[in-house]
């Protein structure tokens, strides 16, 4: 079906491209899987220890506003807020899903990569429906250390002005 | 823009793994065409022959109870369940549609794929704003079969515990 | 952990689809990109000169009737139509942000690829929770032209017989 070529055109320029997207894409699904399953001591190690986590509002993050909902500046900094996610008693038990698509390159060299993607986490309580807590999209910076990528950078910027009140855990 | 090192670290070991999982995200999205469009007399051949397809609330799944929704044990029960929902009269026509990602390859051998992904399946009826009806994640047991990927075993979580009312359907 | 016979059987034949597949996810990406940040005098120049753009309830598109919500003949009627909504005074500000999945190649030859993608829009108003406006799919087909791909035809598919408030802006 596919002419030779397109067939050329496509692989040439592309190939490595596409293998460091898959390899983002699995970073991405591994945050997620990590957090929407609540295995939380497994989460810091997503990150190098040398690392910026924050999650911020939209218009915070336009206006160039530094005030983060969540702002961690170390993998130390990261481990305690997990330790308080886990210890803390939400007033009612939930389960959080994220979905992670529209994953973009924005640039790479032989440090670092920039991407972003887009972030969509509903949650469902009992007897309740399911309903969407936040939409909003990453940014991040990320490294190769240890043989895997690892997030040296991620901004969560969340659409809505109110804060979720699940943001007691990382998103 | 992609230093040499990035890109040659990259391509090497990825190469298969990436081809099977766009593979198995193909499958995914016959998966969801076919259901969204009520194609359901192709809905079996998405399994084989000797098949488990069962969908089962998360809290079950997380005990380890047995107790499912929708279980189907052979291709022949799930051509049945399939007709059922063809013949069912339900109280409002609604159009589904499955949003499916984050795919992950959990384990791979000459025999089987182990994968995962999440699912999020919105309903639109008549008069109505668009809805969640259930978000989740498929566990997946694939394997090759006359040539191209069939479920051997697919689990379907839903997060809620409620059941909901479309789930005459496969999901 | 994978063989080395699933491994060969996964390389070869799939190699140049999965390129092709992951141009086609770049451009929806860039296409989602460009809405949500309502940079729309980059929108045009995701289709070529001479193309087809619109935007239609399911029921309509099943049943082949031609009435669209949105209609555009040519890139320079894609133009007059962004200008519009760039002009319109909406109610109140949101922010939309598109989630592009299940993206699919239903035929490729030398001129043209046909593919098509579901995508779910939500909406953030000012103190307001996210909220789905659109669940559909797109329909397309892709041309390459200057060295990357563009829609020749976009036609957007949504399930909701109900037009979104929204929809002055494209989707």
């Amino acid at each position: 079906m596919l002419a030779d070529d397109l067939r050329q055109a496509a692989i040439a320029p592309k190939a490595s491209l596409l293998e460091l997207h898959f390899e983002i894409e699995q970073l991405n699904n591994a945050y997620a899987d990590v957090l929407d399953n609540e295995r939380y001591e497994e989460f810091p190690d997503l990150f190098v220890e040398d690392c910026l986590y924050r999650v911020m509002p939209r218009e915070n993050h336009l206006l160039g506003l530094p005030i983060a909902a969540i702002r961690c500046e170390s993998k130390a900094m990261i481990k305690d807020r997990v330790n308080a996610a886990r210890e803390s008693t939400m007033a009612e038990p939930r389960t959080l899903r994220h979905f992670i698509s529209n994953i973009r390159i924005l640039e790479a060299d032989a440090e670092a990569i920039c991407a972003a993607a887009n972030v969509l986490i509903v949650q469902t309580m009992i007897g309740r429906m399911t309903e969407i807590v936040l939409s909003g999209f990453y940014l991040d910076r990320i490294v190769r250390s240890d043989g895997r990528l690892r997030f040296k950078e991620r901004l969560c910027v969340y659409d809505s002005l109110l804060l979720p009140n699940s943001l007691i855990a990382p998103v």
